[in-house]
């Protein structure tokens, strides 16, 4: 029940229909008992600097949410950032200070690998495998340098992102190796989807799914459809396989948590 | 359930904890299936111009409503007003045009008279005793003309005032003669209280209640307490009174379709 002295939340997105994150989110909130709602605000990339100016003002607003095409944005737009969050170079929860400051986190990451812990799935002293080099895909390395790795292979069409990523690593002090892979993820101990290929039926297949063999763990971002073709050819071939919903569960309670929304 | 697919309303205020309306809009929206929220927004006066200015670029956003203090700054900020508005210099709902724009309307003086014909009484033709010259008064000094009052008796600590009310309702089009009066309500067919006193137990009294007489109406504006020392003296005395809530709750349908809320 929504009244004058409820809590306001947001998530910021272009297009914003499709997202799951208000439903979670309120579910969460009931669950807790508590005064705070999150509603979908449609913001179109040149109005994002407009939607912030007018959040950083509003005395009720815990926090917000950015999506596509918001997380490298708003970066800029905030007035603090995580090392996680500048490593990745986005951000995407964003929390209001009582001086009305915007304080900006990635949680893609933490919430993937938090996925994987509650799975069972713990990515310290893994060799890991990572499909994808993009803002995803930026995220879940840092996260699982962060969580202990002990080496990641990157694959991308453009080499030059993997070796960005590599140089991000270590300058927010990130010891492992990390490296430009090709399309063969033999020898990893843990395999990651962090590219959109699985989202669509007609997708090529992230990497080269031949050469996945039992002892493998096979882990995805996308979170529809739960099973991708990766999934599939992975469990086909005796993996273990994570499917990505989790990720955005497990999200949820940290974005709560971080935004400082009610316990 | 909101979901990434919600319509999205707000009502803008400083403060904005005690303001009701979120209750009754989210309740019609629920009681028609419609897919639609309001939330309160705590809008600093100094935030206003932000404030729109990100709302009029939120393409699911549906339209909002302004309370204190934004009505009359409201008026500058909208992009077009409605003829009741112009005449009232503040406005309290918005709806957003598909192109951007932000189109004003003032509910206050409707959603009065609404509430008068749902309890039975019509001020066509009436004389009508009007204590206050605020913007609630105005608005409802406007609506109450255009619903054919024979007759407006204007109280007003600052007969100034009262005279800047005949002129807007001169240049609106409005032929009924506006008189500056007196504390004493005699001779009108109905009296409302506009001023908001009666809101405290130490308020004084807005008329001379001892002037009333059992053949007049006495409406009240004030919705809390329900029952003001004004309606008390006046049920004493065997006049009908007309409580001030049902104007809110008129106001809740007259917002949801100017807003262009699902039906």
């Amino acid at each position: 029940m929504i009244s004058g002295a409820t809590r306001l939340f947001a998530i910021l997105g272009d297009p914003i229909a499709q997202v799951r994150t208000p439903e979670l989110f309120n579910a969460l909130m009931a669950a807790r008992g508590a005064d705070a709602v999150m509603v979908p605000m449609h913001v179109p990339a040149g109005a994002l600097g407009a939607a912030v100016t007018a959040l950083r003002a509003m005395p009720n607003l815990g926090g917000f949410v950015a999506t596509v095409p918001h997380k490298v944005a708003m970066l800029d737009q905030c007035d603090a950032a995580s090392p996680a969050a500048r490593a990745a170079g986005a951000a995407n929860a964003f929390r209001r200070t009582d001086d009305g400051r915007i304080e900006g986190e990635i949680l893609d990451g933490i919430g993937f690998v938090e996925g994987l812990r509650r799975g069972g799935v713990d990515p310290k002293d893994r060799d890991i495998y990572l499909a994808g080099a993009g803002g995803a895909a930026k995220a879940i390395a840092f996260a699982l340098a962060e969580a202990g790795a002990r080496r990641l292979r990157i694959s991308n069409r453009t080499a030059e992102r993997v070796v960005e990523i590599a140089d991000r690593l270590a300058r927010a002090g990130m010891s492992l190796p990390v490296e430009v892979a090709g399309s063969d993820p033999s020898g990893c101990d843990l395999v990651v989807n962090a590219t959109s290929l699985g989202m669509t039926p007609d997708d090529a297949l992230p990497l080269d799914v031949t050469r996945l063999t039992a002892d493998q763990i096979v882990a995805e971002v996308i979170m529809k459809p739960a099973m991708t073709p990766l999934l599939r050819e992975a469990e086909a071939r005796g993996c273990r396989i994570c499917p990505g919903a989790p990720m955005l569960d497990c999200q949820i309670e940290l974005m709560a948590a971080f935004m400082g929304a009610p316990r």
